[in-house]
Protein backbone atom coordinates (compact mmCIF):
# COMPACT_ATOMS: atom_id res chain seq x y z
CA UNK A 1 0.00 0.00 0.00
CA UNK A 2 2.80 3.02 -1.07
CA UNK A 3 1.05 5.13 -3.06
CA UNK A 4 2.78 8.17 -4.05
CA UNK A 5 1.56 11.69 -5.56
CA UNK A 6 3.31 14.95 -5.88
CA UNK A 7 2.54 17.77 -7.73
CA UNK A 8 5.58 20.05 -7.30
CA UNK A 9 8.45 18.19 -7.04
CA UNK A 10 9.48 15.33 -4.18
CA UNK A 11 9.91 14.38 -0.88
CA UNK A 12 13.79 16.52 -1.08
CA UNK A 13 16.82 14.81 0.27
CA UNK A 14 19.02 13.14 -2.00
CA UNK A 15 22.84 12.96 -1.79
CA UNK A 16 23.45 14.71 1.78
CA UNK A 17 26.57 16.88 2.96
CA UNK A 18 28.51 14.77 5.06
CA UNK A 19 28.01 16.60 7.83
CA UNK A 20 23.90 16.69 7.87
CA UNK A 21 24.13 12.98 7.79
CA UNK A 22 26.55 12.91 11.43
CA UNK A 23 24.41 15.43 12.45
CA UNK A 24 21.46 13.28 11.89
CA UNK A 25 23.36 10.51 13.48
CA UNK A 26 23.87 12.33 16.52
CA UNK A 27 20.19 13.03 16.76
CA UNK A 28 18.85 9.83 16.42
CA UNK A 29 21.34 8.67 19.51
CA UNK A 30 19.48 11.61 21.11
CA UNK A 31 15.96 10.64 20.46
CA UNK A 32 16.82 6.81 21.75
CA UNK A 33 18.40 8.21 25.22
CA UNK A 34 21.57 6.88 24.17
CA UNK A 35 22.64 10.86 25.16
CA UNK A 36 19.93 12.35 27.87
CA UNK A 37 19.60 15.92 28.63
CA UNK A 38 22.44 17.38 30.20
CA UNK A 39 24.93 14.57 28.64
CA UNK A 40 28.41 16.00 26.86
CA UNK A 41 28.16 14.99 23.26
CA UNK A 42 31.01 13.88 21.20
CA UNK A 43 33.37 16.93 20.50
CA UNK A 44 35.45 17.94 16.96
CA UNK A 45 37.89 15.50 17.97
CA UNK A 46 36.13 12.13 18.61
CA UNK A 47 33.70 13.34 15.28
CA UNK A 48 36.84 13.78 13.10
CA UNK A 49 38.32 10.26 14.39
CA UNK A 50 34.96 8.25 14.75
CA UNK A 51 33.71 9.43 10.54
CA UNK A 52 37.54 10.07 9.05
CA UNK A 53 36.37 14.04 8.45
CA UNK A 54 37.88 17.36 8.56
CA UNK A 55 37.45 19.60 11.97
CA UNK A 56 35.04 22.02 9.87
CA UNK A 57 33.19 19.17 9.03
CA UNK A 58 32.22 17.94 12.74
CA UNK A 59 32.05 21.46 13.66
CA UNK A 60 29.30 22.07 11.19
CA UNK A 61 27.53 18.85 12.25
CA UNK A 62 27.52 20.23 15.99
CA UNK A 63 26.76 23.88 14.66
CA UNK A 64 23.35 22.09 12.65
CA UNK A 65 22.29 20.75 16.56
CA UNK A 66 22.85 23.94 18.42
CA UNK A 67 20.83 25.56 15.44
CA UNK A 68 18.47 23.50 16.25
CA UNK A 69 18.00 24.33 19.51
CA UNK A 70 18.53 20.67 20.66
CA UNK A 71 22.73 21.16 22.33
CA UNK A 72 24.40 24.35 23.75
CA UNK A 73 27.64 25.21 24.15
CA UNK A 74 29.44 25.63 27.74
CA UNK A 75 32.38 27.51 27.83
CA UNK A 76 35.74 24.96 27.71
CA UNK A 77 33.35 22.46 28.70
CA UNK A 78 32.07 21.38 25.74
CA UNK A 79 28.72 20.95 23.82
CA UNK A 80 25.99 19.50 25.95
CA UNK A 81 22.32 17.91 25.30
CA UNK A 82 19.79 20.60 26.12
CA UNK A 83 17.24 19.59 29.02
CA UNK A 84 13.76 19.73 27.47
CA UNK A 85 11.37 19.61 29.92
CA UNK A 86 8.47 21.56 29.12
CA UNK A 87 6.05 23.18 31.08
CA UNK A 88 3.08 21.94 29.80
CA UNK A 89 0.20 25.10 29.87
CA UNK A 90 -3.27 23.96 29.43
CA UNK A 91 -5.31 26.66 27.73
CA UNK A 92 -8.97 25.57 29.06
CA UNK A 93 -8.27 24.43 32.15
CA UNK A 94 -5.71 26.95 33.25
CA UNK A 95 -8.31 28.89 33.12
CA UNK A 96 -11.46 28.08 34.95
CA UNK A 97 -13.01 30.86 36.74
CA UNK A 98 -13.94 27.65 39.41
CA UNK A 99 -9.77 28.49 40.02
CA UNK A 100 -9.40 31.25 39.50
CA UNK A 101 -12.70 32.51 41.43
CA UNK A 102 -11.81 30.49 43.96
CA UNK A 103 -8.71 32.73 44.85
CA UNK A 104 -5.99 31.35 42.98
CA UNK A 105 -4.28 33.21 39.98
CA UNK A 106 -4.54 32.02 36.40
CA UNK A 107 -0.33 32.02 36.95
CA UNK A 108 -0.17 29.68 40.14
CA UNK A 109 -2.23 27.34 38.07
CA UNK A 110 -0.22 27.48 35.42
CA UNK A 111 2.71 26.78 37.77
CA UNK A 112 1.35 23.59 38.96
CA UNK A 113 3.52 20.97 39.32
CA UNK A 114 6.00 23.51 38.60
CA UNK A 115 8.39 25.50 40.28
CA UNK A 116 7.44 28.46 37.98
CA UNK A 117 7.84 32.00 40.47
CA UNK A 118 7.03 35.55 39.79
CA UNK A 119 10.60 37.18 39.67
CA UNK A 120 9.58 40.36 38.43
CA UNK A 121 6.90 42.88 38.37
CA UNK A 122 6.41 46.56 37.32
CA UNK A 123 3.02 48.14 36.98
CA UNK A 124 2.68 51.94 35.32
CA UNK A 125 0.06 53.74 33.43
CA UNK A 126 1.24 54.26 29.47
CA UNK A 127 -0.09 55.23 26.49
CA UNK A 128 -0.57 51.26 24.59
CA UNK A 129 0.69 50.05 21.18
CA UNK A 130 -2.00 51.19 18.64
CA UNK A 131 -3.02 47.34 18.08
CA UNK A 132 -3.88 46.95 21.76
CA UNK A 133 -5.22 50.21 21.87
CA UNK A 134 -7.32 49.00 19.02
CA UNK A 135 -8.46 45.57 20.27
CA UNK A 136 -9.17 47.35 23.73
CA UNK A 137 -11.74 49.94 22.35
CA UNK A 138 -9.94 52.63 23.48
CA UNK A 139 -10.25 56.37 22.38
CA UNK A 140 -6.51 57.21 21.09
CA UNK A 141 -4.66 59.60 24.45
CA UNK A 142 -6.37 56.96 26.87
CA UNK A 143 -3.49 55.62 29.01
CA UNK A 144 -3.58 52.30 30.19
CA UNK A 145 -2.08 50.21 32.89
CA UNK A 146 0.03 48.23 31.69
CA UNK A 147 1.29 44.95 34.40
CA UNK A 148 5.28 43.51 33.39
CA UNK A 149 5.98 40.78 34.80
CA UNK A 150 8.22 37.69 34.74
CA UNK A 151 8.61 34.37 35.65
CA UNK A 152 11.20 31.73 36.18
CA UNK A 153 11.09 27.99 36.62
CA UNK A 154 13.85 26.78 39.12
CA UNK A 155 15.37 30.55 38.47
CA UNK A 156 15.77 30.00 34.90
CA UNK A 157 13.32 32.74 33.54
CA UNK A 158 11.43 31.27 31.24
CA UNK A 159 8.18 33.87 30.20
CA UNK A 160 7.58 37.77 30.07
CA UNK A 161 3.96 38.57 30.38
CA UNK A 162 2.65 42.28 30.30
CA UNK A 163 -0.74 43.13 30.73
CA UNK A 164 -2.66 45.82 29.20
CA UNK A 165 -5.91 47.49 30.99
CA UNK A 166 -7.60 50.67 30.24
CA UNK A 167 -6.39 52.43 33.12
CA UNK A 168 -9.69 54.47 34.07
CA UNK A 169 -11.77 51.46 34.58
CA UNK A 170 -8.86 49.46 37.14
CA UNK A 171 -7.87 52.68 39.18
CA UNK A 172 -8.31 52.20 42.75
CA UNK A 173 -8.17 48.47 42.24
CA UNK A 174 -5.48 46.16 43.29
CA UNK A 175 -4.65 45.59 39.56
CA UNK A 176 -2.66 49.11 39.74
CA UNK A 177 -0.72 47.21 42.90
CA UNK A 178 2.59 45.00 42.54
CA UNK A 179 0.49 42.57 45.01
CA UNK A 180 -2.86 41.58 42.99
CA UNK A 181 -4.31 39.94 45.83
CA UNK A 182 -6.04 35.96 45.90
CA UNK A 183 -7.47 35.21 42.14
CA UNK A 184 -5.47 38.18 40.73
CA UNK A 185 -6.74 40.48 38.00
CA UNK A 186 -9.39 38.21 36.53
CA UNK A 187 -10.43 37.70 40.25
CA UNK A 188 -10.62 41.85 40.91
CA UNK A 189 -11.80 42.90 37.83
CA UNK A 190 -15.17 40.33 38.67
CA UNK A 191 -15.69 42.46 42.08
CA UNK A 192 -15.58 45.29 39.50
CA UNK A 193 -18.67 44.05 37.04
CA UNK A 194 -16.47 43.57 34.68
CA UNK A 195 -15.25 39.38 35.08
CA UNK A 196 -14.25 38.03 31.93
CA UNK A 197 -15.81 34.97 30.72
CA UNK A 198 -14.49 34.25 27.33
CA UNK A 199 -11.06 33.99 26.32
CA UNK A 200 -9.22 34.52 22.96
CA UNK A 201 -5.40 33.47 22.56
CA UNK A 202 -3.75 34.41 19.09
CA UNK A 203 -0.21 32.08 19.32
CA UNK A 204 2.92 32.84 16.81
CA UNK A 205 6.65 32.39 16.81
CA UNK A 206 9.50 34.35 16.03
CA UNK A 207 13.57 34.81 16.79
CA UNK A 208 13.76 36.95 19.69
CA UNK A 209 14.64 40.85 19.99
CA UNK A 210 17.75 41.60 21.78
CA UNK A 211 16.37 42.67 24.86
CA UNK A 212 13.89 39.30 25.03
CA UNK A 213 17.41 37.12 24.39
CA UNK A 214 18.68 39.51 27.06
CA UNK A 215 15.76 39.44 29.74
CA UNK A 216 14.90 35.41 28.81
CA UNK A 217 18.71 34.59 28.97
CA UNK A 218 18.35 32.63 25.42
CA UNK A 219 21.13 30.51 24.05
CA UNK A 220 21.53 30.92 20.52
CA UNK A 221 18.94 28.89 17.90
CA UNK A 222 16.12 29.49 20.62
CA UNK A 223 12.70 31.23 19.22
CA UNK A 224 9.99 33.27 21.12
CA UNK A 225 6.52 31.79 20.90
CA UNK A 226 4.39 34.88 21.43
CA UNK A 227 0.64 34.15 23.28
CA UNK A 228 -1.63 37.39 22.56
CA UNK A 229 -4.60 36.55 25.26
CA UNK A 230 -7.67 38.98 24.72
CA UNK A 231 -10.10 38.94 28.09
CA UNK A 232 -13.42 39.57 26.58
CA UNK A 233 -16.87 40.03 29.49
CA UNK A 234 -20.53 38.42 28.53
CA UNK A 235 -21.43 41.88 26.62
CA UNK A 236 -17.98 41.29 24.06
CA UNK A 237 -16.19 43.91 25.88
CA UNK A 238 -12.24 43.36 25.54
CA UNK A 239 -11.02 44.43 29.01
CA UNK A 240 -7.69 42.74 29.04
CA UNK A 241 -5.02 42.29 26.67
CA UNK A 242 -1.77 40.13 28.36
CA UNK A 243 1.24 39.86 25.44
CA UNK A 244 3.07 36.90 26.79
CA UNK A 245 6.65 36.29 25.29
CA UNK A 246 8.02 32.72 25.85
CA UNK A 247 11.06 30.29 25.81
CA UNK A 248 10.31 27.90 23.42
CA UNK A 249 12.28 25.66 24.95
CA UNK A 250 10.51 25.82 28.26
CA UNK A 251 6.64 25.46 26.82
CA UNK A 252 4.32 23.36 25.06
CA UNK A 253 0.98 24.70 24.60
CA UNK A 254 -2.08 22.58 24.95
CA UNK A 255 -5.33 23.20 23.80
CA UNK A 256 -8.47 20.97 24.39
CA UNK A 257 -11.50 21.86 22.46
CA UNK A 258 -15.07 19.96 21.16
CA UNK A 259 -16.06 21.60 18.31
CA UNK B 1 0.91 55.45 39.74
CA UNK B 2 4.83 54.38 38.62
CA UNK B 3 5.37 51.41 41.08
CA UNK B 4 8.05 49.27 40.26
CA UNK B 5 9.21 45.91 42.61
CA UNK B 6 12.15 43.52 41.17
CA UNK B 7 12.83 40.64 43.20
CA UNK B 8 15.75 39.95 40.27
CA UNK B 9 17.52 42.80 38.04
CA UNK B 10 15.85 45.31 36.38
CA UNK B 11 14.04 45.56 33.30
CA UNK B 12 17.33 45.44 31.60
CA UNK B 13 18.48 48.03 28.89
CA UNK B 14 21.23 50.39 29.81
CA UNK B 15 23.69 51.15 26.99
CA UNK B 16 23.02 50.12 24.15
CA UNK B 17 25.41 49.05 21.19
CA UNK B 18 25.52 51.65 18.51
CA UNK B 19 23.72 48.99 16.10
CA UNK B 20 20.98 47.68 18.28
CA UNK B 21 20.01 51.43 18.05
CA UNK B 22 20.00 51.62 14.65
CA UNK B 23 18.12 48.21 14.83
CA UNK B 24 15.54 49.46 16.91
CA UNK B 25 15.17 52.84 14.72
CA UNK B 26 14.86 50.26 11.45
CA UNK B 27 12.13 48.47 13.31
CA UNK B 28 10.19 51.44 14.53
CA UNK B 29 10.27 52.67 10.91
CA UNK B 30 8.65 49.33 9.77
CA UNK B 31 6.04 49.59 12.32
CA UNK B 32 4.74 52.88 11.55
CA UNK B 33 4.39 51.83 8.26
CA UNK B 34 7.50 54.28 6.49
CA UNK B 35 8.48 51.05 4.92
CA UNK B 36 6.03 48.32 3.96
CA UNK B 37 6.15 45.05 3.02
CA UNK B 38 8.25 44.35 -0.27
CA UNK B 39 10.02 47.48 0.37
CA UNK B 40 13.14 48.14 0.02
CA UNK B 41 15.45 48.93 3.36
CA UNK B 42 18.52 51.45 3.61
CA UNK B 43 21.58 49.19 2.78
CA UNK B 44 24.95 49.66 4.49
CA UNK B 45 26.58 52.62 2.59
CA UNK B 46 23.30 54.94 3.54
CA UNK B 47 23.19 53.73 7.06
CA UNK B 48 26.95 54.64 7.12
CA UNK B 49 26.06 58.16 6.06
CA UNK B 50 23.13 58.64 8.06
CA UNK B 51 24.37 57.47 11.44
CA UNK B 52 28.12 58.17 10.88
CA UNK B 53 29.09 54.58 11.83
CA UNK B 54 31.21 52.06 10.26
CA UNK B 55 30.41 49.63 7.68
CA UNK B 56 30.54 46.90 10.37
CA UNK B 57 28.08 48.96 12.82
CA UNK B 58 25.92 48.95 9.33
CA UNK B 59 26.13 45.53 8.94
CA UNK B 60 25.24 44.53 12.05
CA UNK B 61 22.21 46.47 12.47
CA UNK B 62 21.12 44.96 9.42
CA UNK B 63 21.72 41.43 10.60
CA UNK B 64 19.56 42.32 13.91
CA UNK B 65 16.18 42.55 11.33
CA UNK B 66 17.34 39.39 9.13
CA UNK B 67 17.84 37.62 12.29
CA UNK B 68 14.57 38.11 13.65
CA UNK B 69 13.15 37.90 10.44
CA UNK B 70 11.97 41.15 9.76
CA UNK B 71 14.15 41.68 6.55
CA UNK B 72 15.57 39.70 3.96
CA UNK B 73 18.24 39.99 1.72
CA UNK B 74 18.07 39.46 -2.28
CA UNK B 75 21.01 39.05 -4.09
CA UNK B 76 22.45 41.69 -5.84
CA UNK B 77 19.09 43.48 -5.02
CA UNK B 78 19.27 44.61 -1.52
CA UNK B 79 17.29 43.88 2.26
CA UNK B 80 13.77 43.94 2.20
CA UNK B 81 10.70 44.17 4.55
CA UNK B 82 9.69 40.64 5.23
CA UNK B 83 6.33 40.42 3.78
CA UNK B 84 3.99 39.46 7.21
CA UNK B 85 0.32 38.73 5.85
CA UNK B 86 -0.43 35.82 8.12
CA UNK B 87 -2.34 32.82 7.65
CA UNK B 88 -5.07 32.77 10.54
CA UNK B 89 -5.79 29.68 11.90
CA UNK B 90 -8.55 29.21 13.92
CA UNK B 91 -8.51 26.16 16.47
CA UNK B 92 -12.64 25.32 17.03
CA UNK B 93 -14.67 26.89 14.28
CA UNK B 94 -11.92 25.10 11.77
CA UNK B 95 -13.38 21.35 13.14
CA UNK B 96 -16.17 21.99 13.48
CA UNK B 97 -18.48 18.97 12.44
CA UNK B 98 -20.92 20.76 10.42
CA UNK B 99 -18.64 21.82 8.31
CA UNK B 100 -16.60 18.51 7.24
CA UNK B 101 -19.80 16.63 7.84
CA UNK B 102 -21.21 18.47 5.17
CA UNK B 103 -18.01 17.23 3.04
CA UNK B 104 -15.67 20.12 3.05
CA UNK B 105 -12.35 19.04 4.17
CA UNK B 106 -10.64 20.54 7.35
CA UNK B 107 -7.98 21.97 5.13
CA UNK B 108 -10.21 24.02 2.88
CA UNK B 109 -11.41 25.48 5.72
CA UNK B 110 -7.82 26.40 6.56
CA UNK B 111 -7.95 27.99 3.39
CA UNK B 112 -10.96 30.01 3.58
CA UNK B 113 -9.61 33.68 2.16
CA UNK B 114 -6.86 32.37 1.28
CA UNK B 115 -5.28 30.31 -1.64
CA UNK B 116 -3.97 27.98 0.48
CA UNK B 117 -3.43 24.56 -1.76
CA UNK B 118 -2.14 20.80 -1.46
CA UNK B 119 0.67 20.36 -3.66
CA UNK B 120 1.91 17.15 -2.88
CA UNK B 121 0.81 13.57 -1.21
CA UNK B 122 2.59 11.07 -0.61
CA UNK B 123 0.62 7.86 1.46
CA UNK B 124 2.31 4.71 2.95
CA UNK B 125 2.56 1.96 5.57
CA UNK B 126 5.05 2.81 8.07
CA UNK B 127 6.02 2.23 11.75
CA UNK B 128 5.23 4.73 13.88
CA UNK B 129 7.65 6.50 15.86
CA UNK B 130 7.39 5.59 19.39
CA UNK B 131 5.40 8.90 20.57
CA UNK B 132 2.67 8.39 18.22
CA UNK B 133 2.36 4.96 19.07
CA UNK B 134 1.63 5.41 22.38
CA UNK B 135 -0.81 8.21 21.78
CA UNK B 136 -2.50 5.96 19.56
CA UNK B 137 -2.32 2.88 22.13
CA UNK B 138 -1.18 0.64 19.02
CA UNK B 139 1.36 -2.42 20.51
CA UNK B 140 4.74 -2.47 18.97
CA UNK B 141 5.11 -3.47 15.68
CA UNK B 142 1.71 -2.63 14.15
CA UNK B 143 2.08 -0.16 11.53
CA UNK B 144 0.26 3.41 10.99
CA UNK B 145 -1.19 4.58 7.41
CA UNK B 146 1.23 7.80 7.16
CA UNK B 147 -0.20 10.84 5.04
CA UNK B 148 2.62 13.09 4.21
CA UNK B 149 1.35 16.27 2.69
CA UNK B 150 2.11 19.42 1.67
CA UNK B 151 0.46 22.99 1.36
CA UNK B 152 1.30 26.04 -0.10
CA UNK B 153 0.31 29.67 -0.21
CA UNK B 154 0.17 31.12 -3.59
CA UNK B 155 2.54 28.58 -5.00
CA UNK B 156 4.93 29.44 -1.53
CA UNK B 157 4.80 26.34 0.44
CA UNK B 158 4.03 27.16 4.35
CA UNK B 159 2.90 23.96 6.18
CA UNK B 160 4.07 19.97 5.98
CA UNK B 161 1.44 17.80 7.65
CA UNK B 162 1.53 14.05 8.42
CA UNK B 163 -1.23 11.99 10.02
CA UNK B 164 -0.82 8.41 11.35
CA UNK B 165 -3.87 5.76 12.07
CA UNK B 166 -4.57 2.72 12.52
CA UNK B 167 -3.34 0.71 9.38
CA UNK B 168 -5.69 -1.95 10.20
CA UNK B 169 -8.40 0.23 10.84
CA UNK B 170 -8.32 2.34 7.77
CA UNK B 171 -7.33 -0.25 5.48
CA UNK B 172 -10.15 -0.07 2.55
CA UNK B 173 -11.07 3.02 3.02
CA UNK B 174 -10.02 6.03 0.74
CA UNK B 175 -7.95 7.30 3.86
CA UNK B 176 -5.28 5.08 2.15
CA UNK B 177 -5.99 6.82 -0.83
CA UNK B 178 -4.18 10.28 -2.60
CA UNK B 179 -7.35 11.57 -2.59
CA UNK B 180 -10.07 11.05 0.92
CA UNK B 181 -12.75 12.38 -1.23
CA UNK B 182 -15.47 15.03 0.27
CA UNK B 183 -14.53 15.87 3.93
CA UNK B 184 -11.58 13.96 4.15
CA UNK B 185 -10.22 11.88 7.02
CA UNK B 186 -12.26 12.69 9.93
CA UNK B 187 -16.08 11.77 7.38
CA UNK B 188 -14.16 8.75 6.43
CA UNK B 189 -13.36 7.97 9.86
CA UNK B 190 -17.22 8.88 10.70
CA UNK B 191 -18.08 5.92 8.03
CA UNK B 192 -16.74 3.50 9.80
CA UNK B 193 -17.70 4.42 13.08
CA UNK B 194 -14.63 6.37 14.47
CA UNK B 195 -16.25 9.65 14.34
CA UNK B 196 -13.45 12.48 16.06
CA UNK B 197 -15.49 14.44 18.53
CA UNK B 198 -12.62 15.80 20.66
CA UNK B 199 -9.15 17.35 19.40
CA UNK B 200 -6.05 18.34 21.36
CA UNK B 201 -3.50 20.32 19.78
CA UNK B 202 -0.24 20.76 21.39
CA UNK B 203 1.77 23.75 20.48
CA UNK B 204 5.52 24.32 20.32
CA UNK B 205 8.41 26.15 18.57
CA UNK B 206 11.62 25.33 17.42
CA UNK B 207 14.17 25.86 14.50
CA UNK B 208 13.69 24.07 11.70
CA UNK B 209 15.82 20.92 10.84
CA UNK B 210 17.51 20.76 7.39
CA UNK B 211 14.79 18.41 5.45
CA UNK B 212 12.35 20.87 6.99
CA UNK B 213 13.76 24.14 5.70
CA UNK B 214 14.27 22.48 2.14
CA UNK B 215 10.51 21.45 2.05
CA UNK B 216 9.30 25.07 3.21
CA UNK B 217 12.43 26.84 1.21
CA UNK B 218 12.38 28.76 4.74
CA UNK B 219 14.89 31.85 4.76
CA UNK B 220 17.34 32.03 7.24
CA UNK B 221 16.05 33.59 10.89
CA UNK B 222 12.48 31.57 10.64
CA UNK B 223 11.16 29.36 13.26
CA UNK B 224 8.63 26.43 13.02
CA UNK B 225 5.50 26.28 15.03
CA UNK B 226 5.09 22.65 15.79
CA UNK B 227 1.23 21.80 15.90
CA UNK B 228 0.33 17.83 17.47
CA UNK B 229 -3.28 17.29 16.59
CA UNK B 230 -4.81 14.28 18.19
CA UNK B 231 -7.99 13.46 17.11
CA UNK B 232 -10.52 11.65 19.87
CA UNK B 233 -13.99 9.52 19.61
CA UNK B 234 -16.19 9.24 22.09
CA UNK B 235 -15.14 6.85 24.33
CA UNK B 236 -11.55 8.78 24.31
CA UNK B 237 -9.46 6.70 22.28
CA UNK B 238 -6.97 8.32 19.85
CA UNK B 239 -7.93 7.58 16.02
CA UNK B 240 -5.80 10.21 14.28
CA UNK B 241 -2.02 11.81 15.44
CA UNK B 242 -1.58 14.70 12.78
CA UNK B 243 1.75 16.24 13.27
CA UNK B 244 2.29 19.79 11.70
CA UNK B 245 4.73 21.60 10.42
CA UNK B 246 4.10 25.77 9.95
CA UNK B 247 6.56 28.31 8.45
CA UNK B 248 5.90 30.76 11.71
CA UNK B 249 6.05 33.76 9.20
CA UNK B 250 3.09 32.28 7.53
CA UNK B 251 1.15 31.80 10.82
CA UNK B 252 -1.24 33.14 13.76
CA UNK B 253 -3.04 30.18 15.48
CA UNK B 254 -5.96 31.41 16.99
CA UNK B 255 -7.96 29.42 20.09
CA UNK B 256 -11.26 30.57 21.86
CA UNK B 257 -12.74 28.96 24.72
CA UNK B 258 -15.29 29.83 27.46
CA UNK B 259 -13.79 27.86 30.15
Amino acid sequence: MIREGSHMGSQGGGRQPKYQRIALELKAAIETGEYGPGDRLPGENDLMAAHAVARMTARQAIGVLRAEGLAEARKGAGVFVREYRPIRRRGVQRLSAGLWGEGRSVWSMDAEGWDLKLDSVSVAEESPPEAIRSLLGLAEGVPVCMRRRRYALNGRPVMLATSHLDAGLVAGTAITDIDTGPGGIYARLGEIGHRPVRFREEVRSRMPAPLETERLSLPAGTPVVLVRRTAFTEDGTAVEVNDMVLDSSAYILEYDFTP
